[in-house]
């Protein structure tokens, strides 16, 4: 008789921390932290994970956690895990580790999540410039559903993914980094003008102590601060795959990853309930704890064969990944345009960030006139199964984005009517998200049509 | 006994000139382009228009059309069209006008059509630092299916639309535009600095009189020569529509577009039989003549009612619309990702654009594996109904691309594959895309890891 | 330069007869029915036909033309089409034809359609001993989407595609189905009791000379009289395809059509703009003129190779086929259940076809309270994109059928809703369908629950 | 803060006998079996259920026990549960019960399943004329897929749902059923015909007090020998839905049961990892144990309301339900055809079930070719996603039935190839499916075909 079930290799303990679990967990990317569990080529295994803050954001219904977040922190990731083949031997620097997510899901008596809105001054999100508070909406889950007391009107089927899994650096890849990432820091505003009316937000996220959690490794040895002291943050992802936030890698979809480290030596975490392209609000999906359940093959040599690097190095590629077969199925979609003007009217060249920009922004109006406060529709557009498109890109000097919204998860006709204008707004959703004041001095971005 | 069928309201004759029609095409944007038809809502009519470029590019197995491609005359477009209401009254500025697609196609009698880049001097597309030649490739089509004789071994069925499409602007907004663009055309080099990856290509285009044309206007006139000098070019997507390149207006979509002035004199045009997001080659769909038949409603009022303005104006909107049911069906997709790092290995900070064009240069790389030439995967994806998102936004210093393949447009598998690593070219896919040299000293972008 | 467009082998003329057209149609099937036209693998040809009744039915707002529509003239066919390879050589016996739909529509200029149902005494219907009266719907196109006068209140697009498509039949094959119909037309009543609550109507259609039209053969001929007498009508799918009615057969799909004469000689007719799963109604599609753009291909001995014959014959074999890529899409369908116990409360043993009657008749009812009449719904299940299902049938003695009905093709929300029972008939659906009195005596199925 | 998660209403413990569970399971249908849980509308409540033999059948590599299978033990159902409203006020008859599934699985920790066709004189299935013998596959689950070692070169993903749920009968409703199920197990040899091909099985099954659990009411009491004798056998499905086998009740379905007893008292049991149309091996699921996550609402007089009765009392009605939005997902198919023609080449009049039973039969000869066995294509065609539509029903005398299969579950391409005949089987398929013996004395139906 065959054998079946799956083995768990990272088992979470919800009422421990991150550092006391059995498997303790890490937030940085380095190749020196140390697996805590090895699988085999063929077998299924489940992976648990807390969700990003490791608990620090609570069901409270209050936005203070939020405000007060600490950004070192962040993400908590479960692993590493070391992979062999069937004679037991590695994963190798070049070969590709196919990664199968057969399974996901929340952890069992922890149906909830939350989104939330970081404030200005500590972290923001893609429209921090219009919404500078802290928010948060807390969601629960009804089996595939979510809903939100928070948002009311809205219900929806998961698109449920880890927002992170990458593969473990090597000590050059790692390097890359930190060295690209500094340069930005350092020369960034004077240089990267076009999308300034974007980055009001932090440019990079360097290697810091504070925070750092790394696994196995013994705070307080000096192997600890060496590799501390080096390790990448996990906000960007990279080449290595990493914090992604693909709505996509949801169940039965097939990921390769490159290798970099022997045993390939990949974590995942920060696991979503749901999210929208873009994933807006930044602490933007319906953040959860959760598990994989995950099968890996490796393709010997397959990081050369099928990953072109582009770049200065070998090791500048991307993961690729296969769509799964049971994603949400909308038939019905409500499309926002945005080209790359901003809200001060000036034009930018060919900038889809911007273009994308104003997608959101003209879908937040529309949707607020339906009796959502703009706060809600921001959080929801965040976490939602909408998408973001990319459309045109080459007709100078707009890029043009789309944001295509499913008209099914609202319990009211979102469309334009013919011959029946509403006037004014329909339903006032109440309660409204949690938030915080603004207590910074940054200036808010202004729509200068707004009072007309 | 109630009417039925189309009244064909622009038709073309494909052995005339733009400007010998029965109704003269026009190629730029003025609120003083006289209507060259009259439609009332609920009516379902037929509007004809040729491909963009008038039929200068020919089905000649030559890229040299391409390449000494006049960008003055482009889009040569099909109308305006006057809408009146069930009494004769017609579309107000502030009012919505709905346009459904019931149906579109190439004209009969003309079904074939071309994808291509133009040289770098020229135009050039989304990757001309990497591909300045001009190329060009024929398809020919079988009822919804397309096929080329230059990028053997793919076949799709269509998601046709029109490029175009969109209301005439009021002298205000033209005003807007020119002079944001002229702005951007004067600066832009100096201060918009992030994607310069990516402006080798011109900034913009200004008005100009040369190869213009103004539909009923005499050329030679006074009035010829005042329009012609403010007339906006039709290249950009803008607050009226136009050339918005949305591969997802097809049939049964709904597009709600803000009324600028009196009737709304709406003109369409640049239709695609298919195209990917981004229409990354720029030439980038595949070209053709063909029909549209429309129906209109008037949201009177609408676009007040609907549209938030969001800029210094009341004319700062953009259109919404929703998708229509019978899109191609895919089931299967690869996504390659991509992240804001250029070929340098700079790092950039949230660029939707570099993101994107990381993407896009990683799939033509990996698809070239599988015998095909650079030049064809650079075109196919163009052209093909794959699709461009916004993954993540957020995740500081990296936006994160993803552009996702149907695979079952290909006549091979293309998916990576366990045990069984291919070497080298599998099939070599001849004949190539026509093709011409690059005469011009741009520097190519070269990726220092292509030699490794 | 290749060769593109389509090649027209069959031409209609609306204004013309069946036996008037330059190739004269045919509505027998007969080996001796000699080929009007021939093709060649790979080329793309263009079949045109006139509707199944070759213009009996009008559109006049009336439905005497179905009350005493003629039985024997149906289907008016085009064909038969001769298939050769590219050597020249004709398709033979045991190969299989493929025959892709590139493309097709209605007629240009006759872009309209009805759906009808039979009077008890002419035919009838599925639903005969519930609705014996004669009644039509005539039905207009705007593009891809149908709308009725007679059943306002729904749009919707249509899955089109040809009801009958086949290979000519051989002799032996021919003898086949005589004498399998003849033994049922003889014996049937005495025999075939299980599906007695349908079969008011006739068991078969046996050859006659009356009505009967056969190409190219002149009527008169001894020829003409020999052949008229022993040819197959068209009625019933078999062997070779034939009136198979399948609602998927539309763009993109692939049919492989066994071939049992030299040539393959295959014709074609009946096209339906729309259809739902069963064609209740008999006259039950939304009947029309039409085009097809077709690709064959022949796969040589690929009959013997990929069908079994389940029967005393070789020849007992049934066609396959693969869906096309362009089927309108819907998310949300409302489906109705039935059991295999009929209206009189009487079990039947497995039998799908009560089973399916049973979850028409709740569909029916459950729409009327809608505001339709319940002839209004019978038509539109009949010719709207419902899916009807064979969920269970194993399960003694309940055979369990389905009817999945797409939701938004309707202008209001059809589903139950908590909290907010409807009293009574909400909107008064008017016109009704154009219906006659039934003048015969057969007794109408009583529903004994319907008054109370 | 609001509450979230589940409420466990109906435990399973999977190492206890039915009788044994915490809530003692049922399998029969009768107004006297007391509930063993309430549930109020709104809340999210958790059934968890034993296989549908209550662990008789099991994962041993041997088809003795289908062989041998007791038939008066099935189908052990978790419930009865009354539903209450807010309020605390019951269901009651006349209303409408709304059962949404949120979620559903295997039990955790017992994730494998069987697909079975049982023994001809022990129930036999579908094609058991054709397959006699026992037969049993074991399926493995990998999260959301399904592979097994007795058929390879398959997986798929499961579209899981409950076999069986519906309410209480009424003691009226309740002696209908008896009534018609008594007149065809004793007429129905004599008067059935039609259907005659198929019945060589049991005609009905009536309530015996063999093998008859009843929940709560001990074994032995005067009582529950009365209950047992009238009690409804679990085998078909009926007016209170109950074992209808639709594939479509999965994730996100809502199901709208009529109420005949106060409290509805709605049972649910044998779950189905997955199933095809028809559920042709009968034991033909991939059956299993598993939970169900539900949520119910009650519309009041809602069965009145919205379910017409068609029949002699108000009770002849059936469930309606909506299809969840997460089914999977396949774009390609290979589609059979059947017509109501037999193996022996008789002509039967409009039987759906003898189309259906035809098209099975093609199915199955042709996936042969590609090395399966026939009774591997059988189980196959029984248990994964496929679709059996009656696709004609009107074109006497042929009802025309297809079934459609998502070529993607193959790990081969099962279409037919032009240019490629392939010769003789491909791939032998082992090991494989278990099988016993028949030792039986009736006559198998030939295929006078076969052998040609």
């Amino acid at each position: 008789m065959a054998q079946y079930g799956v083995k768990v290799v990272v088992p979470i303990d919800l009422t421990k921390k991150p550092w006391e679990q059995k498997h303790p967990l890490h937030n940085r990317w380095h190749p020196d932290i140390p697996p805590v569990a090895e699988v085999e080529v063929g077998e299924l295994f489940r992976v648990e994970m807390v969700d990003f803050s490791g608990g620090r954001i609570t069901q409270d219904y209050s936005a203070e956690d939020i405000k007060h977040a600490d950004p070192s922190i962040v993400h908590y990731l479960s692993g590493p895990i070391r992979v062999l083949d069937k004679d037991g031997i590695p994963a190798k620097p070049g070969d590709l580790l196919v990664v199968e997510i057969c399974n996901l899901g929340p952890l069992p008596g922890d149906e909830w999540g939350f989104t939330a809105s970081f404030d200005r001054e500590n972290g923001g999100g893609f429209l921090t410039d219009h919404f500078p508070s802290a928010t948060k909406a807390i969601w629960y889950f009804e089996g595939i559903f979510a809903y939100s007391p928070h948002i009311p009107g809205v219900r929806f089927p998961g698109l449920t993914h880890p927002g992170i899994i990458g593969t473990a650096p090597s000590m050059e890849l790692l390097n890359i980094w930190n060295e690209r990432e500094r340069e930005l820091e350092k020369n960034g505003h004077q240089t990267l003008k076009l999308c300034e009316v974007l980055h009001s937000r932090p440019l990079a996220n360097l290697p810091t102590t504070k925070g750092c959690l790394l696994g196995k490794i013994p705070v307080g040895t000096a192997g600890w601060e060496t590799i501390a002291k080096e390790a990448a943050r996990t906000i960007p992802g990279r080449e290595n795959g990493g914090n992604c936030d693909i709505k996509n890698l949801s169940r039965g979809s097939k990921i390769y990853l490159p290798v970099f480290v022997e045993g390939a030596n990949f974590s995942t975490g920060d696991m979503h309930f749901s999210q929208g392209d873009g994933e807006i609000a930044f602490c933007g999906a319906i953040e959860m704890s959760g598990f994989l359940e995950l099968k890996c093959e490796i393709i010997r040599g397959g990081m050369k064969e099928y990953l072109t690097p582009m770049g200065p190095t070998p090791l500048h590629v991307n993961p690729i990944f296969e769509i799964g077969p049971v994603e949400p199925r909308f038939s019905e979609w409500l499309v926002f345009e945005g080209i790359s003007v901003d809200e001060s009217g000036r034009q930018h060249y060919l900038d889809a960030s911007v273009a994308y920009k104003r997608a959101v922004l003209n879908a937040i109006d529309y949707l607020s006139k339906f009796g959502y406060s703009k706060e809600q529709v921001y959080l929801l557009l965040s976490c939602c199964p909408c998408e973001g498109r990319i459309s045109g890109i080459v007709d100078s000097p707009n890029a043009l984005a789309t944001l295509a919204i499913p008209t099914a998860i609202f319990d009211q006709d979102i469309r334009p009517k013919i011959g029946k204008v509403p006037v004014g707004p329909r339903l006032v959703r109440k309660p409204d998200v949690l938030r915080c004041t603004y207590d910074g001095n940054l200036p808010t971005t202004k729509n200068p049509a707004a009072s007309m």
